[in-house]
């Protein structure tokens, strides 16, 4: 890496948004008197009684969980997205400033196992493989839907990232419109394939693997980085080694792997600070939108907001909100940090 | 408004910056068990011993805060970018993936009053024209220097929004580049130029002036809504009248009007769950990069968090980071609660 950008203010690109971050070695060092979070304490019991998520429990809309043993799905009872949406197209006025339409889609909620004191990190493999098979299942289920074009799979872990309920689950947020991340990213991979005739991640993961300063962890089918262009603190990106573009094309023995990495990864995050490392993820497979995406590299995105101890977030406001992204610890060292943590 | 859209999930389009937010209107019966936040009871006191902002107090890197009576500014003391940055650009590997290069600027602290217990909300008109005053003669030193292309003044307020002290005070970071926001909205409001032969948001404030049913505040220069295609749940754009691009062009007429708006909207925000309403907000003149912008707008944007009540925000995690933005209740039915809030 650069001396010069190890000790200096500097932009790196993101190639996949086509974005720039703003990253600020120096300045770590300011004193923080701001806001702190509450530390959460793992979940004891393996099973809550006043959970709506473990087995046999009634959720808030009155319907009841099933006394599931391995994984369970249902459709999320207070769902942002419904299939039976009228479709519509406005602009009000007919100047191009007020146009809506209406947006279908499904919403679920995914029980990653009925034991409420788990997490990923604490999951064996072969747990969170059952979890992969579920993903996998679902998307596929989807995405042979016609008005369905995209299928966000993601967990939000913790309460500081708005999870409501510690017990080990994640969401699906299946529509019939791309979201706007996947609009960009799908423009980066695209342009870097007719610029440089080659895949955009399969080029960065080897790249990454030969220098070695950003690998977090790598085994027979997986690498996880934090990417040149991380954003967050201790982002993390998933990486297959193979070109694949989503779950459906995976082995056997890659789902394996992606289960096992995925455990390496979160575990290694809860040693970090020594707290149940909370963050959003969510895999990136290609869109379903029935178009040909030979540039689409399947990978999973980590953002996690701790900064500086379990209770010293990041904060994405004021200049990050109004200009674009900033980070004070470089890359390189939050992937040192996180190697360091791992041999704990 | 269309009434499908006020019941069903849709989609908005931005113009500005050329993006989409998804709306759920029937999401908000949905039970929070997740986190709430700390209620900040107002400072009360006028002068804190321990705040290094209060007139005369020793800062954290050594310095003293002036003894000052009216504004007061002063270089960040743990600035994100500084002005002796060296220029350097480099494509380790050269192949447009591991793309950095040298950043600078400069990053000041803005003290809005001596007085540690006002916020804009509560101080007088003429104490937030001294404000605005400030910023403009900020901005015009700051966009004259070659190194300058972008002058972002903005105010984090509250712990929830990461400010690290309830003195009522502001930020002003200017960079070489132009972040990534100030891209996309100049993007947004070329294009809508060159399209229709007219500015974006001049013809965007007649349409919402004559509708009504997003404006929450008006005066004899300035108008407030609740822009269309809002993504926090009480956001606010402010407009001036005119077609004016910074605060050098506004009269002083004008920059009284704006001071009065920028009381109506923070006094009307604290109204809403009777609690000081956290916010980040900023400024978005136009570039000041040597070219010309005849699309720019000037506008002010406020992300406030909160969403139910004073404990319940708006989490932009899951879906918001790996889709796109959601929202749970209409930009209308928002702009209804300020009105309301308003007349208290
Ligand atoms: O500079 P401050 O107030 O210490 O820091 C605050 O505002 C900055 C600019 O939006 C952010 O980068 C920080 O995350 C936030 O805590
Ligand atoms: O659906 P949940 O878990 O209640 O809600 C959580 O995840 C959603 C999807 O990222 C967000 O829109 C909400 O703000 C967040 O609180």
């Amino acid at each position: 890496m650069n001396p010069l950008a190890q000790q200096n203010p500097h932009r790196r690109f993101n190639p996949l948004k086509r974005e720039w971050v703003l990253v600020s070695p120096h300045r770590t060092q300011r004193p923080w008197q701001g806001q702190t979070e509450k530390t959460a304490a793992p979940p004891a019991l393996q099973y809550d009684p006043e959970c709506y998520l473990c087995p046999g429990n009634v959720r808030a809309g009155g319907a009841r969980t099933d006394k599931y043993t391995s994984t369970y799905v249902f459709e999320n009872d207070f769902a942002a997205l419904k299939p039976d949406t009228p479709r519509f197209s406005s602009d009000e006025e007919g100047k191009g400033l007020l146009v809506a339409e209406g947006e279908s889609g499904v919403c679920r909620v995914i029980c990653f196992s009925p034991r409420h004191d788990l997490t990923l990190a604490t999951m064996s493999v072969g747990g969170i493989r059952a979890v992969v098979d579920v993903w996998a299942e679902q998307s596929l289920e989807l995405v042979s839907r016609e008005d369905i074009s995209y299928v966000q799979v993601f967990e939000n872990r913790g309460a500081m990232m708005g999870a409501s309920n510690p017990h080990p689950h994640g969401q699906i947020w299946a529509s019939r419109s791309l979201p706007n991340e996947v609009v960009a990213e799908q423009a980066g991979q695209d342009a870097y394939l007719k610029e440089h005739g080659c895949c955009l991640l399969c080029e960065y993961r080897a790249m990454e693997v030969a220098l070695g300063e950003r690998v977090v962890a790598a085994n027979d089918a997986f690498v996880a980085v934090v990417p040149f262009w991380a954003v967050w603190p201790f982002e993390v990106m998933i990486l297959p080694d193979r070109h694949i573009a989503d779950l459906e094309a995976m082995t056997s023995e890659e789902r394996d792997c992606f289960s096992a990495i995925l455990k390496e990864v979160t575990a290694t995050y809860d040693k970090v600070f020594d707290t149940p490392f909370p963050y959003s993820m969510g895999l990136h497979p290609q869109p379903s939108d029935g178009k040909e995406h030979p540039g689409w590299h399947f990978h999973v995105h980590f953002y996690p907001p701790l900064l500086r101890s379990a209770t010293i977030r990041k904060f994405m406001v004021g200049f990050e909100l109004l200009g674009g992204p900033q980070r004070d610890i470089t890359p390189e060292s939050a992937a040192e940090t996180l190697r360091r943590a791992a041999l704990r």
